[in-house]
């Protein structure tokens, strides 16, 4: 047999359910690749073999009585260090909040443990999730496994590259303005941003918002697939929870994408400019979804209401979560997330009002659009990986960026809309980065999202090259 | 046979279905109740029947080559006023839009249609729909049907009063703050608040906001649950909209209550003065449903957010709404309006915030109250129909009123819970007034609701009580 560390989550489970591989052999074989691989990456921040030995022994003697907890019995996962994980360390990457245990899982959490996973530790991220490059002053940065010296991508970066290195099966992350899919693209992984009230999150401070959503990452599309079906489905304490149980998601995902319809937006209609490089291996993207008999058109959306919105409920949302913070102790808050609670400090109620109705504008121009097409797909981030000394680069394809998100505005322009969007991996820049291929579905057509992942993911296998060890 | 205009909308469905009545017999029955009530009730403000006894022939034709159209085939429905109808005058009770001729009908309406339903006129509101009072100054008011001279409730108030009197089987609302309960209550007829997203609104200016929801009204809660079946199911523009088919509401409703825990709240935990023959009647359907074998315990939810959450939206949603008018045109917008605008105009983003949070920690106090209670019922209204010429009572049970709304907090505070709720005839006052049981669910549980609606209707028949002549 491979090094189990090496297989797919799905693979991982088969085996497991057959007894034919144990929960203890499998962590084990993980722990001696986080042992290996996690000092130099920097992916797991926060550690528990010991609880994860015992826990796995565990689940071993409950499936010997009685059979497997769930879909995931036994297989080893890794939480996003912004998820609040009982009496484990939870620091949100904070140093206000370094010795931060709680009481109690989280939604997310809860059914992953339900589900059977074994909780091996904490993933890294950027201060409070905030920003898409993985570096805090808790643990400092997550590093690419591919380009050591680069970043890894986030808020979920720390996810990402433990996925990469095999040091885990599956992760699970979050996801306001990409953070689910930049850390996949830069790592070579699948990251899934669900329609909101697909996976719901409980507790939430504002359980009816829309921008930040969990997910699942993996390594492959069905195994994300197998991580949705655990995390989806309706809980009565989130109000927008969609109805649909998690099963309706899981693999097998085998439609394929034959006479489908595919809008191709390279830079999402004009609105973002993107590296020639990753444009260059996203462009053949469309070259293989023609050949698999999709029929992509160039299109896209109107997106110009995308930008106003995510930025006023963002800086709205930051100012209700942060804002007390940042009164507290503004000298341990970063200061992008200073310069949001400012940006919501300083918006009025009108603003808030137009930010919603341009929110139910924008849900109608996806809407009509995505009666039109299947999916879009676009490259998931504009530019690769970069120097992991850098907070963001203020420049792409030579032009000068705006604001921090600039440079994963692709993403963030989506976030706006509400639509589900996976990145899958699409391939490799001439210097070795990966490049992400963003596939974005109508409003709840999660399902579909992956469907058309899982067949362009079986067509090019460009998930199947790992960093070198 | 008696009189097709006294039967119920399930009793018509199926004479019509079984072809023992023609659609032009049933809305010449309609006509005629028409003619001889709407001079003194003045529920139906616009009325087309021409067109709708044109319609009701091509229902029959069409009956006669292919069957019915859908569930409503044949039945004449009243639309409120404030509901796009296209090439049907819909004014919204302002002098602005007196001559407002939409060119094509809103959701409900269409849905309306397509189930074969005939658009007899639109039903009076008031000025907006703003307010419990059916009054405005393009129509004037609408009276009681039990007794002239007296509010029909509102802001649904011509459907309940037309459906009080027979002119129609069937009649939709809107309720923010009791629109939809409120008339049915001062009316003897049923209305039903569904869950904000059983029936998708659209076009909306807000689509995700869940304050002012749309539904049914009719003269039996079976009735209402046919209409719901047609009315609710997801549509893709309705982001909010919940996944389960409007069938999953249909008729019949035969589960009943034995067992049921209810919750029995005469004055929502003290928060709301009841004037005592209203405390009376409603006192009595304790004993109705603990004889049908209910579990019947004072309690209720900590309600203490729902007022502030309420108010708050409330005037947000004003200000967005009406906020240009009133810049516009002041003197031609009701006061109560202005009122709402300047509350919205003096709100601070953080007071959004908080009325966010706070939207959200209520719906966990709904939610956990409701894993100990099937049900909770109260009254619908707190007072007995006031005089027509009052725009709101000040007093309630001799208590002074803070606000026009005082005397109807009974459903403002269940409707910033986001828990669906009917008020079901509960029998007369001394003084022949009309009085209200509202029953409250779970979010999401409407069906539970109406079921619970219907075993207290069978077992009172209070409903069956009609206005005289």
């Amino acid at each position: 047999m491979s090094d189990p560390a090496d297989l797919t989550a799905v693979e991982l489970a088969g085996l497991i359910g057959r007894g034919e591989l144990s929960a203890r052999e499998l962590m084990a074989a993980c722990a001696e690749r986080i042992g290996r691989t996690n000092g130099r990456v920097n992916a797991i921040v926060t550690l528990d073999l010991e609880g994860a030995g015992a826990a796995a022994a565990a689940a071993d003697e409950r499936f010997a009585r009685r059979g497997p907890d769930g879909p995931l019995h036994g297989l080893p996962m890794a939480h996003k260090d912004t998820h609040l994980t009982g009496g484990m360390r939870t620091t949100f990457g904070s140093p206000l909040m370094a010795d931060h245990v709680p009481d109690s899982d989280e939604l997310v959490v809860a059914r992953a443990a339900a589900a059977g996973a074994i909780r091996v530790g904490k993933t890294n991220v950027p201060e409070w999730a905030a920003g898409s490059h993985t570096v805090n002053p808790v643990f400092g940065a997550t590093h690419n496994p591919y380009r050591h010296g680069r970043s890894a991508g986030g808020s979920s970066g720390g996810a990402a590259a433990a996925l990469a290195t095999g040091m885990v099966p599956l992760a699970e992350g979050s996801d306001m303005g990409g953070s689910l899919r930049n850390p996949a693209a830069f790592c070579n992984v699948v990251g899934f941003r669900p329609t909101p009230g697909r996976v719901p999150s409980h507790p939430a401070q504002l359980s009816r918002q829309t921008l930040a959503v969990q997910g699942p990452l993996g390594r492959t599309v069905a195994d994300v697939a197998l991580l949705l079906s655990v995390l989806a489905g309706p809980d009565p304490r989130a109000p927008l929870s969609l109805s649909e149980p998690g099963s309706a998601f899981a693999p097998p995902l085998d439609a394929g994408v034959d006479g489908l319809r595919v809008a191709w937006a390279p830079d999402l209609g004009g609105r973002v400019p993107v590296d020639a490089p990753v444009a260059r291996v996203v462009a053949d993207a469309v070259t293989v979804l023609e050949g698999l008999g999709a029929r992509v058109e160039p299109d896209c959306p109107d997106l110009d209401l995308a930008d106003p919105v995510f930025t006023t409920l963002r800086a709205w949302q930051f100012l209700l979560g942060f804002g007390p913070l940042v009164d507290r102790d503004p000298d341990r808050v970063k200061a992008t997330i200073r310069a949001n609670v400012d940006v919501g400090r300083a918006l009025t109620v009108s603003d808030l009002g137009l930010a919603a109705q341009r929110q139910s504008a924008l849900h109608e121009v996806v809407v009509e659009f995505f009666e039109r097409y299947d999916v879009l797909v676009s490259p998931t981030v504009q530019v690769e990986p970069f120097d992991v000394g850098l907070e963001y680069p203020t420049s792409v394809a030579g032009v000068r960026q705006p604001d921090y998100l600039g440079w994963m505005r692709s993403c963030t322009l989506i976030s706006a809309t509400g639509c589900p969007a996976v990145s899958v991996p699409a391939g490799f820049t001439a210097a070795g980065s990966p490049v992400g291929l963003q596939i974005v579905g109508a409003p709840r057509a999660d399902r579909k999202v992956l469907e058309v992942a899982a067949a362009f993911e079986t067509a090019t296998g460009h998930g199947r090259r790992r960093p070198a060890p």
